[in-house]
């Protein structure tokens, strides 16, 4: 049976995006199918911009970030007669399923379509991290290893000054890239949007960390946290206290490094099991890795939700840093 | 109660090894006890050359490859009455229990002190992740992302020339790091110890990628595969063909890079799993990463056994190949 | 002849110092002299605090970004009752010259020493690149690859977005490290603080980006530029054009990288430089790069001057950009 | 005044080729003229594949290593009368002047042509850093950088095992890349083709590394020494000493990265100093960077010959390598 599928990005681009459209493409191919790839995202479905991609059109995407279909933003989606216009579209080109490459937003449009009638799945990919259906998402540990490269440039200079460093990383509701960066980093406090926190506790923190002998102070900042770096800096200098706080604002840097090996692999597992998944009738799922191995998980219980840090990995950051 | 545990390095270095020793020494201290560095290996265990690890000891280890405690080899530790002068050395020094952070020669010696009635377990650490108890061993992501990069950077050159090109990476029976750094670097072809091949393949691999429109045609060989770079190299100059191969070899390049966020992440979460297992009164254990969590695995289930590549992966090596 | 001399770094710290330091002493030791290393740059002449250099203690210093032997400030140098009792320690420690690597503020205090008698001579070092007497200094370069590095990966994520990318790099006085990392990182503006500008200016240069059919749109803003990027940022949100400006500040991340070749290679040679020098009964002068050669220029040509960025290179920044 | 010039990489590829294409393209194009792009070296000018490069169509090309124009090898230009078959494309096409990115091979074959009377200059370009007329060329600083991080990780490693490692870097003729990578990574020897040595000499080397107290023994050697890597490993096993030696093979990998800062902004200044030359109406000469500025240098005085390395640097290597 001949088939004829069509993939998207969405959202915020993530390295690795563009692994997982070529895995998607080729795995598709080697059953016989028809890829059409959509520029744009959910705009580019509701203006039938598509066009077949072959074996040879995703090569040389492996190493490259962001995503060569694009991903502009579309929140006119939400609405149903816009997306009975993608509908339509996808219908009259006769494709039968689609597959979307994103994060918490694009999936809630994908379970949009899904429940339309229209066979939908997801492609688990975000650098926060926060998406329900997968452990770990597309793009996370190539933004980890550059927040973490930058910490540890910092942590080389900050040997020789007795102030506070301060790092802010992406992550506007969940603090994972900033509690794995501070892990990972030997960080001496992670503040992250989960858990509240006042300024007087960083200039304690970091206090204590040369009483302790430490060489370094190093704080690291979700963009989403109670205070952001721009916020901290401010508080310090217009106290007055003589304490120093020198901000790194790292910000889209994190979001366009050449894809990470576990990126690449991840992203190329996902994207065959998508297609996996739609060879077996199955659609209305997030694909993921959990367990460590590839699963589906219902829309249902992936939209609307947001997953948070492990309280365990919390505590595991604060006896590290000891 | 206070406890005084003893902490070595063991094997081949791999990258993460020392933010290992770190997790284990911070979580033993927070716990209230005593840890002993063992320099070189299970050498330093039978001289008795180890000293107390404070938490500033192990600062800024976190960034640094290889092994700060020094990883020599030892083959006499294979005889019983060197174990036993090893056993005496630690009870005189009222060390109570042993955790070995090394791969399978590494766990083979910590069974035989375990099976000598001295508490020991292991931390499953090597590059070429051929240690059953642990999917993915510490070092492995930093070795795969060095060899992932060489590969990268050989496709830009490959993409001008018609030509063959060769990269051999670490492995001498298990062919992961080959498999894995073929699939993220989109190589034409993956030559594995675990399965038999003559190099004319290679020859009518390369020439079929160019056929199909490839700009590039790239072949990764484990060192252990049935014909390593260097015979290869040979066998296509002496037959004289015309077909040219050029080979880039790694070697240890791939031990000394500085630890990506996952094995530091890894290594921290299997150095703290190994005091908690040690505080629960469990030993004679690998403490690894299985189905996203840490866990532990009997030494009877992992010496002597060697884990094989998927034969899943294999295959999806090959079709996103395409 | 038996000869001691001592050596110190001072302000910032950059990327080579550390190679700067190791060539310094062991260019010394092959001639049969005595090393010895100042702690704390300044601060630690005035406290006599310093130790005899071996050849085996400067080894492993090549890929160490900062400087071991740290570089605290030291404003009560600028006293000549604190110099004078700093001359004192070297003349009671027998030490006959000094060797002070870093930059602008650095070399006047050597400036000073050398006016009392002392015979000082400098080593150009800053990532600034605004000290006159080498046309590039110690840590230009690695600070140099770390900004663009940034920018690099900016353009991958700001192609799918219709956005202006900003990004802040080091630079007080001197636009050198904006307008370098602006020509060799594409950016279709440059901000620096030797030319005015207006806020507008940027978003027509962005808007003017996108109209001639750029994917992306950067802007490279020296810290010390008119407007810094947090400013830049808050105009553009207060104004409400609905104009987005997503900025990236890199501060001291830019001092910590792994000196690039570059770096240590020119560490390498003014370090030797210097030696040589004093060899010849040169002081007060700094040793730099310039016109591809090793070279001295005298203190009274290099202190209370600063070097500006080439007028033809800010030329070229534009036309290239097109 | 109208002009249309023509512009080809040759030879081997370098990384910066690519920035220096785009800035011959867009320097020319600020002067109002037109250039088209020669694909695959002097195998496009014999063919007359040759297109129109616009503005736009060299956008995104500064971080891209290789050379997107091609660069298949061409023997057959030696020959006079596919010389003249060439020039006669060019007249038809009204190209009044070509640029030739390459090195010596590269600048030979454009000698070539001038003194057939069509106005030919060259960018000097190669990783080799063989080529008269430039103090250094482009490409050298990133292979050298690439040479250099494989050797910082190759010490990590070896710092924990009392053997030799050997690396082997590109260089056929010109030890250039092994000494400055030598230089600037620290190894305890070097080997390059311009001076002979025996295999004994190494082993000596290296155990009086060790006998120093060096935590570590580095050999770095050009591939074409007087023995190479694979010649020298056998060797030692051969003679059975029990001496090992590991070796790394980097091959290709050093064509292929990212291009540099330092690369980029050479590639961006020679390729505007070449539209200069052009539009002050010279031809006939090399263009290159000497004491710190662009210059040009007739070509008379560049083919045929190689530039070796220096004495001085070549004694510097030895003194900081104790």
């Amino acid at each position: 049976m001949s088939r004829k599928i069509a993939v998207l990005t969405s959202g915020g681009d993530a390295p690795g995006m563009n692994a997982a459209i070529r895995s998607v493409t080729r795995s598709a191919i080697a059953k016989g199918w028809t890829v059409m790839g959509v520029n744009q995202g959910y705009a580019g479905l509701v203006a039938g911009d598509y066009r077949e991609l072959a074996a040879r059109d995703v090569g040389g995407l492996l190493s490259k970030g962001g995503t060569f279909l694009g991903s502009a933003r579309c929140p006119e989606f939400q609405k149903e007669d816009v997306r009975e216009k993608a509908l339509r579209n996808l219908n009259r080109s006769g494709i039968g399923a689609l597959v979307v490459i994103g994060g918490n937003g694009s999936q809630t449009g994908g379970a949009a379509l899904n429940d339309m009638g229209f066979p939908t799945l997801g492609v688990a990919s975000t650098i926060d991290n926060d998406l329900v259906g997968s452990e770990i998402t597309i793009g996370v540990d190539t933004a980890l290893n550059i927040a973490l490269e930058a910490i540890d440039r910092l942590r080389v200079t900050a040997a020789s000054h007795q102030r506070g460093f301060l790092i802010e990383v992406m992550g506007r509701k969940c603090g994972y890239l900033a509690l794995m960066a501070g892990i990972a980093g030997g960080a001496e406090l992670v503040l992250v949007p989960e858990i509240d926190f006042e300024p007087d506790q960083i200039a304690e923190a970091i206090h204590d960390a040369y009483r302790r002998g430490k060489a370094h102070a190093m704080v690291v900042v979700a963009e989403g946290a109670k205070h952001n770096a721009e916020q901290l800096v401010r508080y310090f200098h217009d106290k007055n206290t003589g304490f120093e706080l020198r901000a790194t604002i790292l910000g889209h840097v994190q979001r366009g490094g050449t894809p990470t090996a576990y990126d690449r692999l991840l992203a190329s597992r996902l994207g065959a099991g998508a297609v996996e998944a739609l060879d077996k009738g199955i659609s209305g799922v997030v694909v993921g890795m959990n367990q460590g191995v590839v699963s589906t998980t219902p829309y249902s219980e992936v939209t609307g939700r947001t997953k948070g840090i492990s309280p365990e990995l919390y505590q595991l950051a604060h006896v590290l840093s000891r």
